[in-house]
């Protein structure tokens, strides 16, 4: 049994299948994170995958019961790594997913350039604007505003990483699109696939998962529309799907 | 009780409340057209609204239910802008509507700079490539094909056509948004809000509703998706309801 610190909980994964460790005054992993661990391309049988902005692996958690690829998690908030390093133990899953203790803008060069088949990232949504009011509880505000890392920052690095005709997905705010298109071009990768996920079937999106490749070819698709709840604030049977694997 | 020539039928539009001429080989109205008609921001009571490729001048039509502003349809082919000057006619509309035979491309010097609050655009969808196959009538390829003008003469005429602060609206497929954004951002109309169409709940959208405000500020919104059809081929009530007012 891995050690438990301060308010920190044991939570499920997948309705019983994964478990990991939180705390709600450091980092708990958002819906968003499930999104994109179902959303991105992963290959099945074996390669390498990297998430950015990794909080407490959670992305590496899920995608560790899609792929036998080898996946790695980067993380900057030590506290944060130290929560995804129980929770690998935890589910035994230390030959399927290594942490990286470490800022991703330095990763090109630790860890090799155009050496990934996927990259993912669940970056911090929030511009820091000289007027914008950040969380004071630190952990929270670095994992949600670009504090230690921009927008850019994220294409650019996912951009170096990962391989020619490899893939990179983000997930992140439907306000954003523009800006997201704009620098994934710039730095070489290729919208491919987009999906807007709305909070209801009546109200405006509010996540975003856009996926591309290093030098493709030109050629976007929207997917269905992803729903999150019914008008009677269940879950609809798609997410359902997705949160519990029912 | 206007002509009919050839082929043409005189059609209904929004249920009863009006009808439209037109002829399956030379130019039927889309839903397309229907869809960006009630996506467009209108002025209620005043103001210049301007539809370029107005084809038999549907999109004129529609908006004239919703405003008492004075539209302006500009149709490059003789017999559809013929086509729709008789529909206008038969609906009593030449008091809010006037048509415009020429090409789109000298309207900003015919018309004059910036001289619209809103400006609609249903514009031909695919790229001629030197591989494309084009369709052979030709009144329908040039609906449907960049030849009399392409994405970027529409957006840059719209640009010069629009006031500042007033708005562009576009209908295109889900494959050219990021052609659409770049153009729109490169003449100064920012991209303010998108809408999805998707031919079912779990298809992927073959249609985008898109509108920017000339020298508008950056914040895009994704509006709640629009479903066409539900399982059972039947149009969805929302659907219904913008076709048929129902």
């Amino acid at each position: 049994m891995e050690k438990l610190y301060d308010d920190e909980r044991l939570d499920y994964l997948l309705g019983e299948e994964l478990r990991i460790i939180q705390s709600p005054s450091v980092f708990s992993f958002s819906l968003d994170a499930v999104l994109l661990a179902k959303f991105a391309y992963v290959p099945i049988s074996k390669g390498r995958i990297l998430d950015l902005c990794t909080g407490n692996a959670v992305i590496p958690l899920l995608l560790s019961t899609r792929t036998k690829a080898t996946i790695t998690g980067v993380e900057i908030q030590e506290r944060l790594y130290n929560m995804g390093l129980r929770s690998i133990a935890y589910n035994g899953l230390e030959e399927n997913i290594n942490l990286v203790h470490g800022d991703l803008k330095e990763m090109p060069q630790a860890l090799g350039y155009h050496q990934y088949d996927v990259v993912t990232c669940n970056p911090p949504y929030f511009e820091v604007l000289p007027t914008s009011e950040k969380n004071p509880n630190e952990h929270l505000a670095i994992a949600r505003h670009e504090i230690m890392c921009t927008l850019e920052d994220v294409v650019r690095v996912s951009s170096q990483l990962v391989k020619q005709g490899g893939k990179v997905a983000f997930v992140h705010r439907p306000e954003r699109l523009l800006d997201i298109v704009t620098l994934m071009r710039e730095y070489k990768i290729e919208p491919k696939r987009i999906q807007l996920v709305y909070p209801k079937h009546n109200k405006e999106a509010n996540t975003l998962l856009i996926e591309g490749i290093k030098d493709g070819n030109k050629g976007l698709k929207v997917l269905p529309p992803l729903v999150v709840y019914e008008e009677n604030n269940e879950y609809t049977k798609e997410l359902k799907h997705i949160l519990y694997g029912e």
